[in-house]
């Protein structure tokens, strides 16, 4: 549980949710969005719509991951014109992945899925430049998800994929075991054997 | 794009995957199996399922991250049972956890998004597990879902979340742009700058 009294210093938070956005995304996209809250009333607004868990205000700041739906439409151009102009893509190139984006990711007709599990990426990369420097995160699993968009205007083309409490853990829990490789790993086939 | 002369080491190919399991998931579940794909023969069917991306047969290993939807009635007593014998949780904490995890996510009208999310974070781990190693990966974004299922068996319990190609690259290609965290981060509500 992350100690109340240890604020998160505004510099690090900072260099969390740059590593996060590291995260690789089709097309470069980034359909990801983060709502930070440290508020403690804001905080205690977030604590109901996430059924109580008592980590959304004992944390000081709690991140919201939102997946962002139609970065095809706001996002495509900038990122290749940044591509073309440092030099990375040749503009006819540029053309081409324009063409791809907008025949593929533009025309899903539910972009929820790929947006969610692209924005996954960018939630795992958060949590995991947290722990490498060393702040503890939680992720708070069960929340009212109309609620919480209610309470923070998230429109909706934004889905909430994740809520994670970030804060400096007095004294670290243990580690939960996991399945061996044996019981999640295939190869070649699914159901044959990892290791021969 | 990975030199298909190179192949992947089987220790750290295992170091990979043994990393990617370390993901956090909602009751310890680790809805997640990986199916790996080496042989030549199986990685050209692979290819042709992945839209003929060129890496599907370039890279030496390819792992299909796929979603187990139902953990909840397989892998969440053998994870109880550990953590009980492990002292890390007492029996009756185990009993709650037991009826919490039955009673929301054992009843999940759909329990793909949720079991897809959380896959996606192995699958971030992978990647990042690959890229400390010295290893690069490529999410093959485009692939023929149908296909690949029927081609390696993937049963219906199972979602295919994303397939990425493993190997070592000669060059290593320049990192695409970023959006400035002014553009993806709010603060306190949805719209409000972060930085104020």
């Amino acid at each position: 549980m992350p100690d109340p009294s240890q604020p998160l210093a505004p510099a690090l938070l900072e260099r969390i949710l740059e590593r996060a956005t590291t995260a690789p995304s089709d097309h470069n996209l980034q359909p990801w969005r983060f709502l930070i809250v440290q508020d403690p009333r804001n905080r205690r607004r977030l604590r109901t719509a996430a059924w109580n868990r008592p980590e959304a205000t004992q944390a000081p700041a709690i991140v919201i991951v939102l997946a962002y739906l139609y970065p095809v439409r706001t996002h495509l151009q900038p990122m290749l014109d940044q591509a073309v102009a440092e030099g990375h893509c040749p503009p006819e190139k540029a053309a081409e992945i324009r063409g791809r984006a907008f025949a593929t990711l533009g025309k899903l007709a539910d972009p929820e899925p790929w947006a969610s599990r692209s924005a996954m990426l960018a939630a795992s990369r958060l949590m995991l430049a947290a722990e490498e420097l060393g702040v503890s995160s939680t992720m708070l699993e069960g929340f009212d998800e109309p609620a919480l968009r209610r309470e923070f205007g998230v429109p909706d083309d934004h889905a909430i994929v994740r809520v994670i409490a970030l804060g400096h853990e007095p004294e670290p829990e243990p580690t939960p075991g996991r399945l061996s490789l044996d019981e999640v790993c295939f190869s070649e086939h699914f159901g044959q054997p990892w290791r021969p």
